[in-house]
C-alpha cells in the first residue's frame, strides 16, 4: 500500500514533479494523479480517446489547449454543445472575452449590453459579429448540399477558420470530428432556424450524425472517455461508447455530486458497470474546477508522453 | 426587515404551514418558501410558464408530479432531455423502476443487467421493450410523413400513450408542447439512426423546432421559467424566452454552484441581467436536490392557488 | 426490492404523508425518508440521542424546535459551537434576528453595524447587550465556584433564562448537559478572557468536560447520533460514542460531500467502520441545507412517534 | 479590463508559468491566480499571518508543507483542531498513514483495525503507540506545572520532537504560536482527562488561551488570514483579527459553498464587512480540494517571494 508522503517545495519546481508528488499526498490530490496516469495508459494503449467538455471551458482559455490537444493527437473525437462552437468561432474571428467577477450588479450589465458566464464577460457586440459571419457561410453551405449532419458542418466551418488556436480549425484539419447533439440550442439554432424560413430544404440532420457518431469507434478498438463538466456532451460519448462495448478507460472531472443522480455528478464506478473496465486504476473521477483540474493532469501526462517519444 | 421567527411544530402539520414556516427561518429554507411566492406569482399574473427538468428526475418518482401538473395546467412548455422522454414512455408502457442504493458493487450489476442512475436501478429489459414499442411507432410516423419536429413528433406519441401519470400523454391531452433539444443522446436516437437506414427521407427537423419553441410566446406574454436541474433543457427554455424579450419570473432549483461558471450553477441574478426582472421578489434560486425542494415549493403554491380559486 | 412510485399531489397534505412519498420517489428524498425512519427507531430503542448542530442553525429559527425537541424528550446530549450558546441567550433577552440576502454590499453593512451569516443579519448592538447580559451572571458563578466544567456552566445559564424557546433554558430544565469543546472561540470566550484578567484562580476546566460527556452515556447503552452539519460539534459526539463502544444509530444532514476527507462531508458508512452498525436501514447520511431537511425527516418521525403513543 | 487569453502547454512548463496562466483563464483558476498575488501581497506587506487548517490536511502529506511554511516564515500564526495536531506527532514518531480509496467496505476495515479519513487510511496502532508517547510528556509538563495554556503546552511538546517535517517541531523551533481552541476533541482529550483523573490539579486553560492569541498581534499590525478548510481554526483566527481592527489580507480555500451560511462556506466578502479591507485585490475566495489548490497558490508565491529576494 502506498503510504503518505511529505508535500515540500522545490525551487523552480515543475508542473510534472507538483502531480507526481499528488500521488502520495490524498483527498482529490491522489485522484488527479491518477487521472494523470490514466491518459497516459489510453495514449499507450492507442486509444480512441473522446474528449467532452462544456460551452463555458470554450468561454475560458481552456479553448486554446484543446485546439493544442487536438493537435498533439490527444484527442480523436469532440463533443460539446453548441455555445462552445459559438464561441470558438467568435475568438476565432477576432472577437475578445475578457475577466469580470462572479459578483457584480447583473441589471447594471445588462444596460452595458455585457453577458455574463461567472466571471467571464461577453459583449452582445460579439454575438452581432458572429451573426454577420454565419450568415454568408450558412448560405454557402448550403449551396453545396441542401441537408448536412452536424459534424460535416462543423468541419466545412474548421476549414473557413484560420486559426492556430482554434478547436475547429484544428479538429478539421486533423479530422477530428465534433459532434454536438442539441446544435439548436444557442445563437447558432435562431440562424439555422432564421436561414432554413427561406430554403425550406434546408435541414440539419442530427439523426445521421448518430450514425457518424457510431461509426468512429468500433467494438474492437480500445475507447477511452476524457468527460470535462457534465451536460449532455459527456452522456453522448458515453452512449456512443457503450453501443460500442464499452470504454476502457474514463477519466471523469466535475464539481458535481453523485449524490442527485444527475449525469453531471455521475462518477467512473458507472464506468465500469459498462463492463469492459474491470480495474479502479485505468479510471478517475476528479472533483474540482476543470480550469485548474485538467492542465494539471494533462500537462502531467504531455510531459510523461514527450519524454518517452510518444508525442 | 422580516425578523428570525422560531420553528415550532405542531400536530398534523401541512406542507403549506411548513413552507410558510420557512420564510422567516434562514438559509435555504428562506429561498424555498421565496420560490413558492413567485410560483404563486407567475400563475396570478398569466405567464407562459416554461417547466425545465433533467432525465434523471423522470427515473425518479417526479415524473408523476411533472404530468399532474401539467393536468393542472401549472406548465404551458416543456423542456427536457431524451432520457426523460424514453422512461417516460416506459412507465407508460408497464416498466419497473426500483430503489437501489448510491454505493453498489457496479461490476456485479452489470452482470445482473441492471443499470444504475444514482440510487435508482433500471433494468436491460426495459430498454428492449422499450426498442419494441418504439420501431413501430416510427413505422406510423414515417406514414403519416418523413419529416418531423421533434415537439410535433412527441406530440403524436403521447396521444398513442394511455397513462394519467405520463407527462407525454398529459402534455398531448392538454396541448402543452414538449421540447427536447437533443432528441439523438439517447436509446431514442439510436432507434431513429437505424430507421433512416431504410428510410433515407426519414428526418428529424430540429431547426424547425427551434421555431416552434419560439412561438409558444411572444413579447407582449409574461414569460416564467422554473427551471430544475441544469442541462440543456435549462439553457433552452431560458434561450426562448430572453429571445421573446426576457422572462418576467424564474425559480431555479439545482444542486450545482455558480463558482464554477455552468449554466446547472447559474443563478437567477442572471435573469436580471436579461433586463426585464427588476425585483428580487420575482425570481428565486434554490439550493438543494429537485427531489424534495420542487415537491415543497409547488406544493405550498397549489394549496394556495386552490384556495384562492385559481387552480 | 421496492419499486420508484409516481409522486401525486393531494390536497391538505401533510408533512408525514409527502415525507412517505419520499421513500420511493428516489436520490435525497429517499434518504430523507430513511433518515425519519432511523430517528423512529433509535427512539423505540431508547438509544441515548446525541443531537448535534453548527451555531449558524441557531442563528436561524431553527433554535426554537431544537428547544421544543428537547422538551419532547427526543435529545439525551447536545453538542454545539460556543456562537450557538451566545445566540441562544441573545434570543432568550430579547435581542431579534432578521432575514437579510446572501447578495449584499458588505462594506455598506459594516457601515451600518450589521454581521451578516448567510443570509441572516445580527446587529452589533445585540452583541453588545449579550456582554452587559453576561458579565454579571459570570461574576456569580465564581462566586459560586472558581473552577467549572463548560457543561456545569451552560446548565447554570440555562437556569436563569427564562424561554421556553430556549435551548439552554429547555435543557437545564429537563437535565439534558450541553457540550461546547470550543467554548472560547466566539464572544463569550473574549468575556471569558477578560473576566479570568481579574480573577486569576477562574478556570474553565474543559478536561474534566470531556469525562462529562464520557459518562452520559455507558458501552451497554443503545447509541445515537443526529448530526446536523460537520464541524466540531459532529466530531465531538462521535468521538464521544465511539469511545463508549459505536452507535447503533446514526443520521448525518449535510451539505458538504466526502470527496475532501472533511470531518463535515464524512458519511454514516463511517458509522459502521465504527463495528456496531451492521445494517444499512440504521443509518442516513441526507446532502442537503439542514434548515429544510432537518423539519421534514423530524417532524415526520414525532407525527409519527406521537400516533404510536410513544411522544 | 483584462482579456481571456488562450492557454498553451509548453515542454517543462513550471508550476510558477502554470498559476501565471491562470489569471486569465477564467472560472476558479482565475481566483487561484488572485489568492498567489493576495500571498505575495501580504508577504511583501510584512502582515502577521494566520495560517488556519483543518485536521484532515495532516492527515494529508500537507502536513510537510506546512512545517516548511513555517521555516520559511510564511506563517506567524497558526490554529488548527486537535487531529492535526495528534496526526503530527504521530508522523514526528514514526507513524506511516496510507493511501486507501472513498469507497471501500468499511466493516471490513474495521475489523483489520483500520481508520478512515477520506481516502486516507490510519491504523489503530498508530493511536495506541501516540498513547504510549504522550502519557509520559503529559507526567513532564506536570512536574513543571500544573495548570497550561494549550499553545505553550503545543509548545513544549514540539521542543520534544525531532522531525524537520513535524509542525509542532518547526512552530516550536521558530516561535509560531499554534492556537488549537477544541483541545479536548480528540484522543488528545481523553489522554488529558485520564491524566487529570490522577491529578486533580492538572488543567489545560483555554481561557488564558484566547489571550494569547489576542496579544499574537496588535490594531497596528497588518494582519492577514489564509484559511483552508472551514471549522473552528478558521472561525477563531477570523475573531482575534477581528478583535484587533481587522485583517488587511484574506485567502479563503475550501469546498464548501456560502448558501448554506456555514462557516465553512463563508467567502472574504465577509472580510470585507470587517471594516479595513476595501479592495478586491486584497482577498480571494477559491473553491476546491486544498490538496490541490493550495500547493498551486503557495508554490507560486513562493517562488516569486524567492526571485524577488524576500524569502
Amino acid at each position: 500500500m502506498v503510504q503518505v508522503q511529505d508535500f515540500r517545495w522545490t525551487q523552480g519546481m515543475q508542473v510534472k514533479q507538483l502531480v507526481e508528488s499528488f500521488a502520495p499526498l490524498g483527498f482529490q490530490s491522489t485522484e488527479l494523479a491518477r487521472a494523470a496516469d490514466v491518459i497516459v495508459k489510453m495514449k499507450k494503449d492507442s486509444a480512441k480517446i473522446f474528449l467532452t467538455f462544456t460551452s463555458n471551458m470554450v468561454t475560458s482559455g481552456l479553448r486554446g489547449f484543446f485546439a493544442q490537444l487536438i493537435e498533439l493527437g490527444m484527442a480523436d473525437v469532440i463533443v460539446t454543445t453548441v455555445g462552445g462552437i459559438e464561441e470558438d468561432i467568435m475568438k476565432a474571428t477576432g472577437e475578445k472575452f475578457s475577466i469580470g467577477s462572479f459578483s457584480v450588479d447583473d441589471v447594471e450589465l445588462h444596460e452595458k449590453g455585457i453577458n455574463r458566464v461567472g466571471n467571464l464577460f461577453i459583449n452582445n457586440e460579439s454575438y452581432m459579429n458572429f451573426e454577420d459571419w454565419i450568415v454568408p457561410v450558412l448560405d454557402k453551405l448550403y449551396q453545396k448540399q441542401p441537408r448536412w449532419a452536424v459534424s460535416e458542418m462543423l468541419r466545412e466551418i474548421g476549414l473557413i477558420l484560420n486559426d492556430e488556436h482554434s478547436i475547429l480549425y484544428q479538429a478539421a484539419k486533423h479530422n477530428v470530428p465534433i459532434f454536438c447533439p442539441a446544435i439548436t440550442d444557442g445563437a447558432f439554432g435562431f440562424h439555422l432556424y432564421l436561414y432554413q424560413q427561406n430554403h425550406k430544404d434546408f435541414v440539419v440532420d442530427v439523426v445521421k450524425d448518430f450514425g457518424n457518431i457510431l461509426f468512429t469507434t468500433t467494438h474492437d478498438d480500445k475507447k477511452a472517455v476524457i468527460a470535462l463538466g457534465g451536460s449532455i456532451s459527456k452522456h453522448h460519448a458515453i452512449l456512443c461508447t457503450l453501443l460500442n462495448g464499452g470504454a476502457e478507460y474514463a477519466v471523469y472531472m466535475t464539481t458535481a455530486h453523485k449524490t442527485s443522480g444527475s449525469m453531471s455528478g455521475a462518477t467512473t464506478d458507472e464506468a465500469k458497470s459498462w463492463g469492459k473496465v474491470k480495474d479502479a486504476s485505468d479510471v478517475a473521477t476528479v472533483i474540482g474546477d476543470v480550469t485548474i483540474m485538467f492542465p494539471l493532469a494533462m500537462i502531467k501526462a504531455l510531459e510523461q508522453l514527450k519524454e518517452e517519444g510518444l508525442l
